[in-house]
């Protein structure tokens, strides 16, 4: 299995995913619900951490739970955790295994909160230490750069946001959910040939908002670990309140914006962009004005509702990582300084 | 007054916080100590953001009190806000008038949860919205790049998490806050000097963890404001779990590590990104292993409780970003493609 193996996995695993751990995934919906929750504490690291962003907007506006990032120092470290009172605290990790992540988990379950473990790992020390364990079931994950383990992710906080919300129509848009990963594999050759252009990019920004800021971040973070280049992703709010100003002519930025409710607001400030800037434009869209405006894109499904786009945008933004990679000369599968499971206090 | 200025006028800002707006501050703790609160919801943008952050610290260590970094557009955009409960709303900005930090504010009010706006602008539409206004009373801030509002922004947080504890000892700890932040100035010249070793970078990583993961935010920000470095801040475990793919020798690596809990932390990740990855290595430190081990170095005063430390490591940072900026010719008071204010849905 190489990482381009992991990439083509994807709709295999969401689709067992909404069928086989469907009835475990009501089984802990219900016993969540047993509890009165006002807010949601989760606690992760890399590309874990960008599958709790997908929460905080996806839980925040389907279930109303105000969803905070954990600060795992101030449990593993400080040992001055916060009062975790009418709260449901989540660890989201691939490997189960970093030091700091369980100490968040063990330091609910000291103050009595319901602790829950989404994780690749069902028999790791995150799992045991939980109340609730949803397995992410993606098979052993080769490759260092996280690919199918972050979508499982995401689709395991999507049935969840489902199964909390009783929300039969939500329930029925993830049955077409791997198809439409699947359709996006497709564009694959186009992807290759696009990367091409941006053999001797050494820095970008990566641009997303809403439900894609988790993409933004997770795209950021697959461009540092493969292809070593010097990014960071900014949501199109965040970017007008400074980091703007870094951009010059030719400067290239990559975008994701689905169409939905922020997407005037990122088609907004790419126009500025594009007139006032010159900037390189690399584009993630189902609409036409922002494929129009790029240089180069890749166009998602028509019909994708926002609050799953996450799901199926990344994957060629995954693509476009693996191929750039290979353009640029490096491994794919072991990137230099890394290892598959980092274990941080 | 120019950027430089506003950088030296920061002692005599903090200190009239300190004594000045001390009665209000401990007004605005009694009335926030009369509802029942499990936790916070701040709402900020760009440098006001940053000093979210050290809220989430300072307020999780000290006050037990969970602090979640709202997504603002989950109010003003998809107007699907999360329920509020128990919980105060605060909203921070220089200018108190982005829309979409307004929009939280006004949410948390429509749900009867207490709010509170930190602000420079005691007349600002966030002002008029919330319950509470504590004026952080820095003048006004010529400057597009912010200096001197941070860290009033700070201090404000710090004085508001020892009204809410009653606690005498920090409120003395503090006394000597403006005296270390002019200590601090006194090496202007250094780095200055420093500076010009910098010239030709085009991009880096700023490393913190802990209560200087703020700091990190706050002195990658300046470098993209004024000095277009494309960077991005990291905490030293995060930076573990992929981004250090990125670095290879001579990359320059810029930390903020004063003595404290995550010192050790740091220390180890910095001493294998020189052994193993000849990186370039800047420091703030007080610490001589840290100072030892950089390439250039600015001390920081030897007694500097760690708590606190954000508002002084903040300054030589900030000096650094004005010369370095100086040193490649650009302009420090109005940034390319900024304005002082910036209105975000």
């Amino acid at each position: 299995m190489s990482l381009k193996d992991e990439i083509f996995e994807q709709p295999a695993i969401l689709e067992r995913l909404r069928t086989a751990h469907w009835p475990h995934i009501q089984e802990v919906a219900r016993a969540i619900r047993q509890h009165e929750i006002d807010a949601v504490f989760l606690a992760a690291r890399g590309t874990s951490d960008h599958a709790g962003l997908y929460a905080k907007y996806l839980w925040g506006a389907y279930n109303r739970l105000p969803v905070g990032l954990a600060t795992p120092s101030l449990f593993s470290i400080y040992e001055r955790p916060p009062r975790l009172h009418r709260t449901l605290v989540v660890g989201i990790s691939q490997s189960g295994q970093s030091p700091d992540i369980v100490s968040v988990i063990e330091e609910g379950r000291r103050q009595g909160a319901p602790t829950l473990a989404i994780t690749n790992a069902p028999d790791s020390p995150l799992a045991r230490a939980s109340d609730w364990v949803i397995n992410i079931d993606a098979g052993p994950e080769r490759a260092v750069a996280a690919t199918k383990t972050y979508t499982a992710q995401l689709m395991v906080i999507a049935l969840l946001s489902v199964a909390l919300a009783g929300d039969a129509e939500r329930l029925d848009t993830l049955a077409h959910l791997p198809n439409l990963v699947a359709k996006t594999l497709e564009h694959a050759p186009t992807i290759a040939q696009a990367a091409e252009r941006y053999r001797y990019m050494d820095q970008c920004v990566v641009l997303g908002r809403g439900y894609n800021y988790a993409t933004a971040y997770e795209w950021a973070l697959k461009l540092k670990e493969l292809s070593y280049v010097v990014t960071a992703p900014y949501s199109s709010a965040d970017f007008r309140h400074g980091p703007i100003a870094i951009v010059a002519h030719g400067f290239p930025v990559l975008a994701v914006t689905p169409s939905g409710a922020v997407f005037d607001d990122l088609l907004g400030l790419m126009q500025i962009l594009k007139r006032d800037h010159q900037v390189e434009l690399f584009v993630l869209s189902n609409e036409d004005n922002a494929l129009m405006l790029a240089d180069r894109a890749v166009p998602l499904p028509r019909d994708l509702p926002e609050w799953i786009s996450p799901l199926v945008a990344i994957v060629p933004a995954q693509l476009f990582c693996y191929y750039l990679t290979r353009a640029k000369g490096f491994d794919t599968e072991t990137p230099r300084g890394l290892s598959k499971v980092t274990k941080t206090q």
